[in-house]
Parts: C-alpha cells; structure tokens; sequence
C-alpha cells in the first residue's frame, strides 16, 4: 500500500554485521529519520564485503528506489571498500578531493600516508557529506548517499543531509497494546485493514509478566485518519475483551 | 574469499523493523548460530509485508545461497503473509496441516478460528519446525526455514533445527584491540591479509575513554592459522606502537 512516493533502500556493508560479532544499529535510525521525512524506506540489505557484490546490488537498488544509503566500509584498511565500489557502479574513477584530504590530514596536521589518502578519495561527481565528530567526509552521487558504519558518525552525517532530501507529509503513526490472542483480534483487524486501504495496520504480539497481548500500530501520512483508525481499533478492541484489554502502548 | 562452502542468507520479513519501531534481533543470533555450525551467512534482506516483494526475493535468494532463514510474519493477523508468500514461490498450495492444528489449538483446548487455522497451514511438501513456546509451529520446504520473528520464539525454533543442517568446520574468530590509529596500521594489515587469503581480516575503529583504537578481528576455518595470523598482526602492531599498544579484546 502507497503511504508515501519518495522510497528509499539501506545497504549495510559489513561482514562483522552478518557474523553476529556486531549488532547493527543505523537500520533503526534511518528507518525513524527516514518514516519522519516523509520517505518510505521499503528494504535494506545486509551485504559482505565483496566488490561485485556490492557493485551489483548497488546498481539495482539504486535503480529501484529514490533514494541509497550505504553504512560501512569507507575507512583506510584493506576491508574498506565502499567507495571503490560506489564508483565502479557508477562507471566513475576514484580521484582525490582536496578539501577531503584536508579534512583528513586536519588542515596539515596528520600525515596524509596511503591508507589516509585513501580516506579522501571520492567517485568523481560526487560531493562531501560533512563528519563533524572524526572529520573523514562521507559523500553523495547521483541519488546514493554513502555514509559511516559507526552510528554516531553515521547519525552526524545524516543530521547534516537530512534537509537536503526530498520531502513528502511525514508518515505519523499511533499505537495501541491490547491484551488479547493475536488468533481473537486478527477478524476485526482484517475488516477495519480492509476499510482503509492507505493505511498500514501491524500487529506485533507480545508475552509481558505473563499475559499474551499484541502491539497494535497504524502508520500512515494523515494524521487525522491514522487517529481515527486507532480509536475505532480501540473501540472495537474493547468491545471484545472490555476495557481492561486495551492500553495506551508504554 | 571462501572459509566455508555451505553458505545462508536471512531474510527478515515486517514492516515493523524498517519503520524504525522494533529493532531486530534475530540477525546477529543467526550469524553467530550459523558460523558456529560451519556456514557462512553471506547476506540478510529486510523485506516489507509485500507479496510480490517476498516471494521474488525468496526465489532469488534460494537459487542463491544453500540455505534460507526467514524470521517473521507467520502469525494469524492480516499482516502476516510469510506462509502464503513461500507457498507461491514454491509453486504449492497451502494445506491446513493436522499436526499443527492439534498444536495450534493446544490439543483441542483452543477454538480453531479462521485466524487460528492459518497459523496450521503451511505449503504442501513442508514439514513442521517445533515451537517450544508458544506452540504455533514453523515449517521448513527444500532449503527454506521459516521461523517466528518474536526473537525468543525464533531462537527456540532454531535450536530444534540446528543439528539437522549440514555441518562444516566451525568459523572461529580471534579479536584484538589496538590502540593504534586505523590510518597509521592500514598498510601492515593490508600486507598481513594478503599473504593469509584464506584469512578474513577485519578492521573496525572506535573511540573509547578519549583514546581512539581498532578492533581487529581474524577468522577462518583454521583455528591453528587463524591463531597464528592474530599472533602475527599483535607483533606487528607492537612494533609499531609498543606493547601498550594492544590489549586483548574485552
């Protein structure tokens, strides 16, 4: 269902994400940051790093959706290798951009050696994405935007792109807990799912201190419907299990 | 480069997750899981509640790698389509399933609504993966494993499947911290893992009490080499920033 037209597609690139040593963090952000926008981010992917892979999947996502934001793989080591990638998806050369290599060598004090030239190397095209807390830019092109895999650098980076994004009516949604059996509630949501076509009904359910309930949530871009939707859940939420089943979501 | 040749994919199936509303935890359980097991989880998608979404991306997915995991939308409500989805991808019809009735039910002490009968079906060919839980059971069809999205309940499904995966030499791992600028150690890396291409070596900074470092991390199906190279790169980065230098991984 359509609640938004601006899409977007998150890339996580990192093999320490897929072995389980690290637990991603910039999926939730983005999906927050993105939903209050007013963009609809409809997948990510998890992806190692491996250059056709990347290169690959790069090329159609960004072909897919308005909008790409990759996370990881833009420091100095061996495994860093976005940006490289980033480029030859695009059919660009790597050159070095020389505000980034000031950035890096933080205006001529860092010794800029290999591995740090490295760091200041963008697909030619491309613009800087600033990185006030370690300097080192992301960047932009074409409709990718290719950011950090630490999540306060990657929040940073995006906190200075976000108003640079195209954006629609800001997806709003309410929430409702009911303390009652997914298999007692799923008749009624289906009608009132049913009914409302441009709005997004989820049911996520629950065991909390011993009692079997399920998270009710209404998403959508009008915020007077996705009200009116919720209290008419509510309502008939009540009328099934009384007022004690539902409560306002913690 | 290749440590192990039975290889995974995850797919992780809600709305709720892209939104921004749940944060997941099944993908860091199930590459932890997997790479204990000798297979190597080489990508994860987050997936919409769409069906054509879901069913294209499972086909491609399972020509792909040898096994799938799927993690949610298996529930009863209108948004939980997963079973359908691997129904149609599969070519097969959904068939109500006695066993998972009577478990549905709970033995016959539950009344078997529509809602409820949805949860005991699964694609014609399928057999049931146990939940421990909360009864309702997953099923598995060729190479794809469909589990809850519920972490504990996935987590308790998985442990009734693990032994029947095929089994490589485990993926071991060996961590350590340096304090060492990423910059100033990515060329004795890059030479360490090229002369190991067996060898993953990963790099990922972090700043921690105001001194900025790198966990470097070793992994491979050799634990001896795998030792070895993490006994390497301690030496080397000794001898470039003394024995303070580096610290084992917390």
């Amino acid at each position: 269902m359509s609640v938004a037209t601006c899409t977007a597609c998150v890339l996580i690139i990192g093999n320490e994400i897929l072995s389980g040593k690290t637990q991603d963090a910039n999926l939730k952000f983005l999906g927050l940051e993105l939903a209050a926008r007013g963009i609809r981010l409809l997948e990510a992917r998890v992806l190692r790093d491996d250059g056709p892979t990347i290169v690959e999947q790069l090329n159609e996502c960004r072909a897919r959706f308005s909008y790409v934001f990759t996370t990881g793989g833009i420091g100095p080591t061996h495994d860093d290798i976005t940006a490289e990638c980033v480029a030859r998806a695009f059919g660009q050369p790597l050159v070095l951009d020389a505000e980034a290599a000031r950035r890096v060598s933080r205006g001529g004090t860092i010794e800029l050696n290999e591995a740090r030239l490295k760091m200041a190397q963008v697909p030619r095209g491309a613009t800087l994405i600033d990185n006030p807390l370690s300097q080192a830019p992301g960047f932009r092109i074409g409709n990718v935007f290719v950011l950090a895999g630490i999540p306060s650098v990657a929040q940073a980076m995006f906190a200075g792109i976000r108003d640079t994004l195209e954006a629609g009516p800001a997806i709003v949604s309410a929430s409702i807990d009911v303390f009652l059996r997914e298999g007692d509630i799923a008749a009624p949501l289906q009608a009132i799912a049913d009914a409302h076509p441009d709005i997004e009904i989820g049911s996520y359910p629950f065991s909390r201190d011993g009692r079997f309930g399920a998270n009710l949530v209404v998403r959508g871009v009008d915020a007077a419907l996705v009200e009116r939707v919720a209290r008419e859940i509510e309502q008939r939420m009540k009328a099934l299990g009384g007022n004690d089943a539902v409560r306002p979501s913690p």
